[in-house]
């Protein structure tokens, strides 16, 4: 944290939903002695951050919460990624690293590529954090510790910028993971965009057939991202189209091969399914012991 | 409870699982005054259950464990139903109310009427309550309050015998629901074996594409299902095969329609899928609380 404190003595966090104003917390709670500035589109949100104690200032207006600063961190929806850069590139200075929050990460790095006049101090990367709750109230401080945090940075990317970013998440005790932006596209295509569009379909499914009064635990914890934010979960799968129409043919393809086992009464491959589906899990959560919130 | 405990002075639970030693945990903490047998294949289990507080007997004899008893409830896999059914025939009797906690009831409600002398004193229930953990280890007197059960009376069920099923899930604090056989699979293939075949492919899929070590906590809990007992799955998937089937085919349909909306940039439809998947589950949750365990 002492490295951290004598390179930044103000961080701008840009939009203050769960994941902005969690990050303020976090800091704070670190131990983190600089200024934090929450920048939003609408006054009440930043405003309510900042009652929580999110952060220090609330602001609307883009050049003086940047102008100070070390590090930005965009942490909107993504749509608003394009814009905000375009806007970031007027007030631009030579000592702010950025970095932001998005699910998914060739489009708003190659957008900084495009946009930022030096792109190396833009670090893309995803902290993979959340819920299906959203806005400040829900924020907590621990919302990233023990969860997985994926770094993409590229060629051009400076070695300076990516300690820093590298150093920031390490703060919120996150599991660092480097790979590129397309790597990073891929993988979570199958663990969390699709897995979003498999529970919206079968909410929507099982609403339709009147199913929805005999579920139970199961079906709350299998839907459970499906109570997300339908304008930012439809940003992310836009983003993200190529990977989801090859995760959705693929996984479609699945199922119909499931589908000819049960048809065939092949039940010994039906159970080497399920028996290596819960091998799978079951390895997986003992590497990394389940704790991310 | 009063009226229970003076019908019933002795109960048998056949399987000492999660489900059945959570019962009689449950039953112990209602203010059951009768002495509850547990009856299992392996001594080890049921005798484990007995430590633990679960039954006050343990055996592996279905004679004795049956005889002196008003009701008996059957707990362990759906395989086992039939050849349990089979050997109650022998040692059935008058005094008897019988009734299961299968997760597919067309089955074992057709079951009964084939092998039983008399199906009228049997009634298939399904407490839809459990997790992806088992045996009595696992068990706790909690399990099943706030969760639904469903009770399939038949023609020829007797009005009794269903009194009394329905006084035990009531007094497990349940919430009772009230339709045939073949609804109740129909229903249940959307909320809870569907949902565990996606859960299962899910993890294979991202094993496979080796997505595994960015996953998160939105990926363990859509995927947390798919940790259940392989055997107990194979077995519900295999009784409810026609209904699977078709869920299968209607979801992979789901599938195919929103991979096209994507692909033909159609947004503003995607995004209203979403919100409908959200607006669906979030007045589900309101309706039920999301109480159950």
């Amino acid at each position: 944290m002492d490295s951290f404190n004598q390179q930044v003595s103000q961080i701008t966090i840009v939009g203050t939903g769960l994941l902005g104003a969690s990050l303020g917390l976090g800091l704070e709670a670190a131990g983190f002695t600089g200024k934090i500035i929450g920048l939003g589109r609408r006054q009440a949100t930043v405003e309510r951050a900042r009652e929580l104690g999110c952060v220090h200032e609330a602001t609307t207006e883009l050049g003086p919460a940047v102008a100070g600063s070390q590090l930005l961190v965009l942490a909107t929806p993504l749509g608003a990624f394009a814009d905000l850069l375009g806007r970031l590139a007027e007030h631009d200075h030579d000592g702010l690293v950025m970095t932001d929050v998005g699910s998914v990460k060739q489009q708003v790095c190659s957008d900084a590529v495009r946009i930022l006049p030096e792109p190396g101090r833009f670090v893309g990367s995803h902290p993979m954090a959340g819920s299906e709750l959203h806005g400040p109230d829900n924020a907590f401080r621990g919302l990233f510790v023990g969860c997985p945090c994926v770094i993409t940075p590229q060629q051009h990317t400076g070695a300076e910028a990516l300690a820093l970013v590298k150093m920031l998440w390490t703060i919120m005790k996150m599991n660092l993971l480097q790979m590129s932006p397309a790597e990073h596209d891929r993988k979570t295509a199958y663990i969390s965009h699709l897995p979003h569009a498999l529970a919206t379909q079968l909410v929507r499914m099982a609403a339709r057939n009147d199913a929805l009064d005999v579920a139970s635990s199961g079906f709350r914890d299998t839907s459970r991202v499906a109570s997300g934010d339908p304008y930012v979960w439809q940003q992310i799968l836009a983003a993200n189209r190529g990977e989801m129409i090859s995760a959705l043919d693929a996984f479609a393809q699945e199922l119909v091969g499931l589908r000819e086992l049960l048809d065939n009464h092949e039940d010994q491959q039906v159970l080497e399914q399920l028996q290596s589906g819960k091998h799978e899990r079951d390895a997986w959560l003992s590497r990394t012991g389940g704790s991310c919130p």
